[in-house]
């Protein structure tokens, strides 16, 4: 048998270095990928990424300045239209530098019509597209654990599978482009909504004067248990909104998948009333604060 | 020391013989209770109660007969008036034929407040009460795997430990008067919303052409997991609306906390949008129907 030459690992490109963006290229570096960085706020450079600097990674100019040095892109922005931006639209966007088979994959939470939409449009130029956000939040990215589902090309998602194993626990290809996005938007709907049931009968229990932690105990062991209950109870009981997940990412991830919902014509009430508790928390200045504060939007303000 | 003499154990008198309590009554003959039964439907005698007749039960022709003849009455049935009508305001209700030292424990769920007030008046009579509404369903009920949530005084419930021990797995003393009534709504507030919550997140798979199955095993899997996302998620997907909890349970509890929420001014927004919901299952005419079917109120009518 000929001798088996090990190829060299795929140089990675980082669009986006916030708190899902930092710790994943840490992990990949560590992981021996080169990379390149690019943030669009330059400041995020000067204060955050000089550890991974300091460590060899590059940093680019533009997006396209970035595509044209590396074999995979991964995206960690806000919203659809970050994601538009900085892959397609901008006059120095990764499409204008990319290369044909270069893949991207993008971990931002966004609408799933828009990650199809991108998909499509790069595929024109040859380019891989991914949608891939992920469960677990900062602190999962912190320590590789996280969860990502897929939406692809069967080829694509193979490519990236041994990438996502630096920083994630759990990888799942859910169907073709668009699925990820669906599947993250089902989990945030159902997330949220039962955030909203966990406040009303937190607030229940102390209107009526009862033991919330007892009440809590019972819940968990029966049919109202739930995830959020369990996380998410103690900090309402605690009056302790440090945040384990902020309210301003489901305020977000509530936003899109309203918009999603109106898309397909659906009738989603819990959803939209839970949307509007978010944004009412958010206007009321406790955009940093833990998700569970939604226990405190049922108070109307004075 | 003296010989200890074995006291005969309890007569029992049970009021409501439906779903819940003729398995509870079957259970307590099975553990050597003597019982006294008093069903409002004369025709559910006829039917149900041959066995638990043939097997050494008697029949009363009224509460307070039934009352005058046991130690302890254990109530089963469906709103807080039906409990204040055979405990206190019929005219031959159980207050009416009751010894001082009667022990009488309610299964329904009621509003706090009804158990409350029943509590105190027939305390005016030297008769204890128990508020003890319980979970599991009549499934529960059938296996003798109940828990119950109490409110009521030490020493009545320690009373009522025993004869629980026949049909219940799980016995939790939360507090004085109306704390097993608050646990229960509580309990109910969060698990209907939740419901709810999982009901949109199929709904929005299902449109989005996602397969709903596997969309279902990652929720599970994370945040957005919950009793009811493994319990009802499955009966959404399949269209199998046959009865886990029927949709009409739901909907009484969901008045219930309703009104208890408006009684003490709470802003309950999500509990009033399932309570509505659960309102419009029922005029569809799927009351029989499992709660689930909350995913079939969000298409809407023709």
């Amino acid at each position: 048998m000929a001798e088996a030459k090990k190829s060299p690992k795929p140089i990675i490109g980082c669009i986006g270095l916030g708190a899902m963006g930092r710790p994943i290229a840490s992990h990949l570096q560590a992981h021996d990928h080169d990379l390149v960085l690019y943030a669009r706020r330059r400041e995020a450079f000067d204060q955050e990424l000089k550890p991974l600097m300091e460590q060899g990674a590059k940093a680019a100019s533009s997006p396209a300045e970035l595509a044209a040095q590396v074999d995979v892109v991964l995206v960690n922005v806000m919203a659809g239209q970050d994601v538009r931006d900085v892959l397609l639209e901008r006059d120095d966007a990764v499409v204008h530098g990319a290369r044909e088979g270069l893949l991207v994959m993008d971990h931002s939470t966004i609408d799933p019509d828009t990650a199809i939409a991108v998909h499509n449009q790069l595929a024109q130029h040859g380019v891989d597209f991914i949608d891939a956000p992920v469960t677990g939040g900062s602190i999962g990215a912190e320590a590789a654990t996280l969860a990502t589902m897929m939406g692809g090309d069967d080829h694509a998602v193979a490519r990236a599978l041994p990438i996502l194993a630096c920083y994630t626990k759990t990888q799942l290809h859910m169907g073709p482009s668009g699925s990820g996005q669906i599947t993250k938007l089902c989990n945030q709907i159902a997330q949220v909504i039962t955030i909203q049931g966990v406040a009303e009968a937190m607030q229940f229990a102390a209107a009526y004067g009862a033991d919330q932690r007892a009440v809590m105990d019972v819940m968990s062991s029966g049919f109202a248990n739930s995830r959020m209950l369990e996380l998410l109870a103690p900090k309402m009981i605690d009056d302790d909104f440090t945040p384990l997940m902020k309210s301003q990412l489901l305020d977000k991830d509530a936003g899109i998948a309203t918009m999603a919902a109106k898309a397909k014509g659906l009738n989603m009430p819990g959803l939209d009333l839970v949307a509007k508790q978010l944004a009412d928390v958010q206007e009321r200045g406790w955009q940093e604060r833990d998700v569970s504060i939604l226990i405190k939007a049922l108070t109307p303000k004075k």
